[in-house]
């Protein structure tokens, strides 16, 4: 199959059909998969997500004239992102971010967080949490949920928005659920970017999406056994949060996901998941867009998802 | 690809696996779709539709203790479904309801609306337009908008709600569209049960799901060409109302569909669309269904399905 055919190409913009050319064909995932968890790979993986990243993220930097402090909560690196102006009814609220990268790259200086400061307006808390191999689950959600813990403290659970993209997604749903059951006060809203809320790769995309997304999931699938998830069981319920007990009062939601994405499935089944235990479910699914498309910068079908992002927050204010 | 695999089973329901195994395969759909496209093909169509479908509607109308009534309006015979409790809010209430089948085949005595009166209780005013070939596009948009205006003359159009199915989607869709152009008054709220917003079939899914779902692109487009639209363009905004310009003030509406459906990719872009124009527009997308997977009286999917469509009705009283 093409990678898009004529009839596809019709209804996404120029920008998406450029990057969906790009995409690099996977003739041969199981070999590539055993290829990718030797030994070389994360820091070959991380020096190349940096190369990727670092001058979109130095471009969203400049064009929304974002400021940088540092701090420290519960013994975890925080980068604080400040927007030039903070949207009004947000001066007293922080979002709470947790990057994607499977685990095993990327940084608190995340593109969907600079784009949100920047963007809609409020001071990002974006956790540095410790990357896999070097610690593998759950030290990251430990992490993640002692800053939850201290953030909420300090400005009330009512203040606090949580932000998370793809693996991030799992990392804040462990830590919600684990949260919930500490009877610990829930945040005021979250925005989960095509979360990995189901590890064990169960449902329809992790088939049918395989070989057509930016990400093949044989090959995400055994870089995360290898790095993170360790001999743990991928039906845990707070390996794979899909399948946790939620309980009711979870926090306002809005979920994004696209009809290429491999984690469309996981996305759409948390979405019927989370509707019996929170007040509100938006759930935002773009026809032809790759898993993480949300973050691209100029891309109209991105720009519109964050858009109703955003809209979404306003309604929570 | 197997129907199912392993990992897809895991993400359904028993009764939706069982489903899955008897949707036949279509080896050739283009040979089939210039079989189907002959004289006799429509009185088959039609005939096989009936003999699945009366036991069906003859066993919901049992279990939900429905009674009609028949009645004229603007010249069209509409069937009354009357369910034997009226919700508490909805007793001054109605819901319009144009049916699916592919503008060939299916009567008013439609499952989607047997299962809205007895289920959630109102009663629902059934159009039997005039199916194609004897009648071709506009025909049935025309009965269906006079319909509308008597309708919404008679009760007052924040008392007048709509719900369709697959086909019967086209024709609200366009009907509304039309009714903005002739400055009517908006219904209350709108169920677009798998829309057929887009002839064309661009998108993702009339490609990635053809042969995955209980219908085929090729072989309903070539129906749907032969004996609807005819010589029409499809990339008519009122004959494909996903490109029509919808106005502001369009009705809250709530849009299902599934991960196999072929008419996933332009239900989504419409709740994109409808997304500027509507106050509300709520998702519902199920991992691994099927097109009109929702209309199964027993399958948890479905029900599931049901009951928030039906909670989205709730929130409009």
């Amino acid at each position: 199959m093409p990678s898009r055919t004529k009839a596809q190409s019709e209804a996404i913009s120029r920008e998406a059909q450029v990057f969906i050319d790009k995409i690099p064909r996977m003739p041969c995932p199981n070999i590539l998969a055993r290829f990718l968890t030797g030994p070389s790979t994360v820091p070959k993986i991380r020096s190349r997500w940096a190369k990727m990243e670092d001058p979109i993220e130095e471009s969203v930097i400049a064009t929304q004239h974002l400021e940088f402090e540092h701090t420290v909560i519960a013994g975890v690196h925080i980068l604080i992102i400040n927007p030039p102006i903070i949207k009004l009814g947000m001066q007293s609220k922080v979002m709470l971010n947790i990057h994607g990268g499977g685990f095993i790259a990327a940084t608190a200086r995340d593109r969907s967080a600079l784009l949100m400061a920047g963007e809609y307006g409020i001071k990002v808390y974006s956790v540095e949490y410790t990357l896999s191999p070097e610690a593998r689950y759950p030290v990251a959600r430990d992490q993640c949920l002692a800053v939850y813990k201290e953030l909420t403290a300090s400005f009330g659970a009512e203040n606090v928005f949580g932000m998370c993209t793809s693996a991030g997604g799992q990392i804040m749903l462990s830590l919600l659920a684990l949260a919930q059951r500490q009877k610990l006060p829930m945040m005021a809203g979250l925005v989960l970017y095509t979360p990995a809320a189901d590890l064990s790769a169960s449902g329809d995309s992790p088939i049918t999406n395989a070989g057509r997304d930016v990400m093949h999931p044989t090959i995400v699938a055994a870089i995360a056994k290898k790095n993170y998830i360790g001999k743990h069981d991928t039906k845990n319920p707070l390996v794979s949060p899909l399948f946790a007990d939620f309980e009711a009062g979870f926090p306002p939601s809005v979920i994004t996901t696209g009809t290429r994405d491999v984690l469309l499935s996981g996305s759409l089944r948390l979405s019927w998941k989370l509707r019996d235990v929170s007040s509100r479910v938006e759930l935002l699914v773009a026809d032809g867009m790759w898993h993480a498309y949300h973050w691209e910068p100029e891309m109209p079908e991105a720009i519109r998802t964050r858009k109703e992002v955003y809209r979404f927050l306003d309604s929570l204010i």
